[in-house]
Order: structure tokens, then sequence, then C-alpha cells
């Protein structure tokens, strides 16, 4: 189920099969998953959303698996289910271990505690932190 | 400034000031930052929040900068400007370099945008990314 | 399901179903939604709920499927899938068609991507930006 | 202030100027604000946020100014303060009358106590809301 | 500052100084906080806000003071550091002493620490938890 | 369901089991909810979050019941459905009536509505609230 329903690859007109084609190609798989059937609905959206996606996650100064990483952290912190589901098992296939999991569970619970600790402290900005540029 | 003021290391009782040298000599600093001066009002929840601190962000499984760089992606998502400025600085100790510093925030900004394409597009949870345990 | 259960028509007191009647009235449907009957708990607070609700979400100086859709962006950044859900049906009743949904849901999407973007950047406001008032 | 500064004209090479021109030239003004300022740093990055703000935020299906209430209505909701402050002006200078903007307010207001209310009485989606697609 | 301006008393017309006047008889004092102040903009509105405000935080089956504490926790979660001054201020009026605040901000942070553990680790609803009703 | 699945009683090691002990002595019952079974793959952590809990959760200068409210105030803010669920049966058995639950409801909608209208009207801190710390 989806707002506008899902876009099944026999159904889709050939700037979607594009993209679907080289999510598959990028993520060796024969499956595109829901959230771009999704977004298909959209097409110059869709082709977008994964370019950037794409770009973005790949290996470059950060290794992939920790990309994966601050991806869950984000999506725990906003409380997104299908975000943390989908981006744990992408993390798993990219190295994470069950240490690696729980490492990065206990930091995610940690900072989440401290923000507000922070907040409700009102504590007011070290001079030493303050941004330079 | 903070809610309760600052306790400052001479003003410290034996408590509070194990912790400020303990903090002092981790970080191998002469200086506490004001967050740890602000909890010092409750000794024994200051005590706590940095022994957790120093436990959850020491090298594990996980590398320090990595650690550091989730702290930021959660804190970045919760909008807390003392925790993006001080974790910042603390993950440029640890080796975050401008180019993983300008990676990190491309994977944080993408991950809020597509944790809310999420959302309102209503996706179900694929059946491959359900919790199996 | 409820916390405290669903208040129906036929178990309501007078000033419940007032409420109720007036929802109806002004929704031209014979169905009260799951929110109100589980609001219906506390009288007073559905009524001042209602008319808020009512009148909030009523043609002004701005259209009422506008309306929808800045209830739909709130909606979508705090995660509440029942107000997705719900308020995406009210949308398309006021008008919204894909076109247009698709659009908003591209503006959500790119506002959390550039939200966290400055705060990680921890950007200065202009002084071109600052309220004057 | 920003993380790594803010990358002015005379500075800049030629990627990032000629993305620089294009802002300034689409909003008709002499100046470039600091949060492209600041995204610089990374050009290929402000060319893409760049390019995908233009595209998004220009008139389609919606108005322009009803994009900017949307993107006003998610800023608000994450509590960036840099964003409310530009996005107000720019809202202004598509049309944002005070009425319109007291309305958008009212309706944000709404929606964000709504969410938590729908929380806390854990109300069940009604099947009428369900996404059919 | 603010988004507006503010309206003082002597510019307001008597719509908004019957609100002020209440304001101050209710809050025992000859000041108007700037947030109703910025509000006043929209007299009705103001109005509204105020008579909930006043009726909600009132004593009931809850203490005012730990109704303060609970307009706090969520201002702190939501990171809006003006609701935190303000109503740190109240509850203090209202008998939070030292020791209070202290153990509110170690269930403010632990919850949001929790809150973020149970998304991560993806926990399930126990059938004890469901709501019944 | 749990992202690396429920440990057991029986298949537990001695130092969870020590803990779930604990945990079923402490709250009375002969049964360990999913949280802690989910945990629990992660002993020392299993450990520090319960100690914590128990600690910060007893009775001190706030009362238990507050303490749970305020636990509550936070998680609906957050929309964790798991810690809504199982603290809202928490603030029950510790006193919680349904009059109560509906005025911390009511608190939480106002908190959150005039969180969004400080941030949109932009309203500037009071001196009077300033921290004086």
């Amino acid at each position: 189920m989806s707002t506008l329903g899902f876009i099944e690859y026999e159904k889709a007109g050939p700037e979607v099969r594009a993209v679907y084609d080289d999510i598959m190609a990028t993520r060796k798989t024969d499956k595109v998953t829901n959230f771009w059937k999704a977004l298909a609905h959209d097409p110059a959206r869709l082709k977008r959303t994964w370019e950037e996606t794409k770009e973005i996650m790949a290996a470059g100064a950060l290794d992939p698996m920790v990309k994966e990483l601050i991806y869950v952290a984000v999506s725990v912190t906003n409380q997104c289910d299908y975000c943390i589901a989908s981006h744990l098992v992408s993390a798993r296939k990219k190295g994470m271990s069950d240490a690696i999991f729980k490492e990065m569970m206990a930091v995610i619970g940690l900072a989440n505690e401290n923000n507000r600790l922070v907040a409700g402290y009102q504590v007011e900005i070290d001079d030493a932190f303050k941004a330079q540029g």
C-alpha cells in the first residue's frame, strides 16, 4: 500500500524502467523495493532521488557502511520505521555486524539524551566551540 | 549561562572534582566544557553521564571518529546547536576532514528528505525488510 | 482501538452528540471518525478541538485545500501516520490532485533536507532575514 | 559564521560563480545569501541543491507562494530558525500577506497539537483513511 | 523582535487590552510577555490561545506545577528555547525546586534515549500494552 | 519481532538473567517485556539501561506517577508508539486516572502548539526569562 499505489515494472513507462534497471543493476538484485515503486508516479523526481541516493551513498571519503549508519541514525531519530528497517538491511549488506549495530544504537541513544539535557539545562555554547568560519 | 549556573572547579565538591579530573585527563585538556559544569549540580547524574559518554564514545567495533559522526547526525536532526558545535569539534580532533564533513552532511540531508517522502507516500514496509528476529 | 476506547453516537451524552452532529453536518457525511470518538471522553476538550479545527481550517485568506496541505506538511514532518492518512483524504476532497500531492511532497522533502544542511553547516542568519518587528 | 566559513563571490571558482550568478539572476538580486555561501565548499552539492530548490519551488500545479508556506510549515515544525526567517521573507515576496501568515500559523499550531493528541490517545486509523493504492 | 513586531498595551485595541488585563490579573504581574505581544496581531487567536492556556494549565486533577513540568518536557523535546526558558520560570513560581528540576531532566533524558533504542531495535509492542479500548 | 530478536529467560546467560530477575522483582511481575528482551543482546547495555531506568523512575523529589507522565509527554512528542503504550500502562499502575490522562494530554497538545507559534512568530526571549546562572 501507498498513497498513489505502486508502479510495477510491467506497467512502468521507459523513463521509470530505466531507473528501475539502474537500481537493480547497482544493487545486484532483481527486485525494486516499495519506496521506488511509490515514487515512480513522479518519474522526474524518482530519477533525481535515485541519482542523489546513488551518488551520496557511494564510497567516497566515507565508507558506504558508515554512510548507512549515519542514515540509520537520522531515521531512528525521526522515527521512520520504513527507513530504519530498509537501511538496517543495507547496512548489514555493507558490513554492519551485530557489534557495530549495538555500538551505533548506544551512540544514538546517548546523543538523543544529551541533546535534551543541553536544552533543559540551557547550556550556553563554549567560545571554543563556536564556528570560526 | 545555564539554568542553574555553572559549577567551576574551585567551587566543586570532591565528587564533582573527581569527574572533572577524569574528563580533563581523558581528553588531554585543562578545561571542562559548559555541558559538564551545568550538569554538576546533580553530581550523581554528572558521574553517570560522563561514564556513559566515555564508555560509549570510546573505540570498539566502531572507530571513535565514526561515533562522533553518528552523534552529529542525531544532533543535526534534533537541531541541538550546542551539540552540533561541540561534537563537530570532537569529530575534527578524531580525524574528520572537510571532505568527510561534507559527505556526512549530504547523507544527513538525504535521509531527512527520504524519511519524509516515505511518510507522505505512506510506503508499506517490504516483507524483505521486516525484522525477522 | 484507542487509549480510552471510542464513544459511539448511541452511547454519547448530549454534549458529545451535539459535536458529532455538527461534525457530520459540516463535513456532509454520516460518519464520525476515530479521532473524535477517542477525544469524546473529554467532552469539553472535544468541543474546543472541534471548534478550533472548524474555524482554523475554514476558508479565509487561504483556501481550504492549501490549509490541508500545510496540515499534511506538519504531519509528515512529525511522522503522524493517522494525521497523514486522514488529511490526505481531506485534501483530496478539497481539490488536491495527484500533481499537487507530488509537488507538495517535493517541497516537504526539500525543506526537511535544507533544514538540516543549515543546522550542520551552522549557517548564521543574514541580516536581511532578521525579524524587524 | 558557519562551520567551514563563507565563500564570497570574489574568492569563488568558476563552478561556484556560475551557481551564484544563476541564483542572483533567478531571484533578481545582487546578493547571495549565507546558506549558499556556506554550501559552496562542496561545489557539486551546491549546484545540485540550488537546481533542486529552483525546480521544486517554481510555479507548477502549486503557486510559488503556497510552496513557500509549505516550506515554512516544515521549518517551523523542525524549529529551524534560519529557514523560518529566510522563507518568511521569500513568502512575503511571493505574496504572503499578514492575514495569510496568521492563518498559516494557526494551521501549523493546530496540526502540531492534533498530531500529539492522536499519538497519546493511540487512535487507530479509520478504514476509510487507509491508503488504497 | 518578532515576525510582525510586538503590540504594546498603549497601542492595543480593546479586544487585545482585555486579554492583556486578564493575563496580568491571572498572573499577578504588571507585565505581558513577548509571546502574547507577538500573537496580538491576531486578536481572535490571542484570545483563544490565552483562554486555552489559562484553562488547561489551571489546577485540576493535576497540580499546576506538574502541568508546567509536562509543558517543559515537551518544549525540551522540541528544542523550543523560548518555551523552555519561560516555562521553567513558571514552574519555579509554582513550586519547582532544584531537586525537582534535576529529576525531571533525568526523566526527559532517559525517555528520549529509550524512545530511540525502541525504534532502532524495532521492538514490537507487547500484547499487554496494546490499547484495549 | 525485533532487529536482533528477543532473548528469552531460558536462553539467557547469567548476566542477563540477573537483570531479568531484578526487573521482575522490582515490578512484581513474572514477565519481562519486549524492550528488555530486545536489548539483552548487549548485556552490559541492558544492565546500564535497566539500572538507570530503575533509579531515575523511582520516587524522589517527584512522585513516580508524575515521572511516568513526563516520560509519556516525551514519547508522545517523539511519536514513539511502543513507549506511549508501555508507559501509559506504567502510569496507570502508579495512579494515573482517566482525568489525569486527559489533563496531561491537553497540556501536551497545548505545548506542542505553542512551541510552534513561538517559532513562526519568531518571538525573542524576554529578559526576565533568560537563564541567570
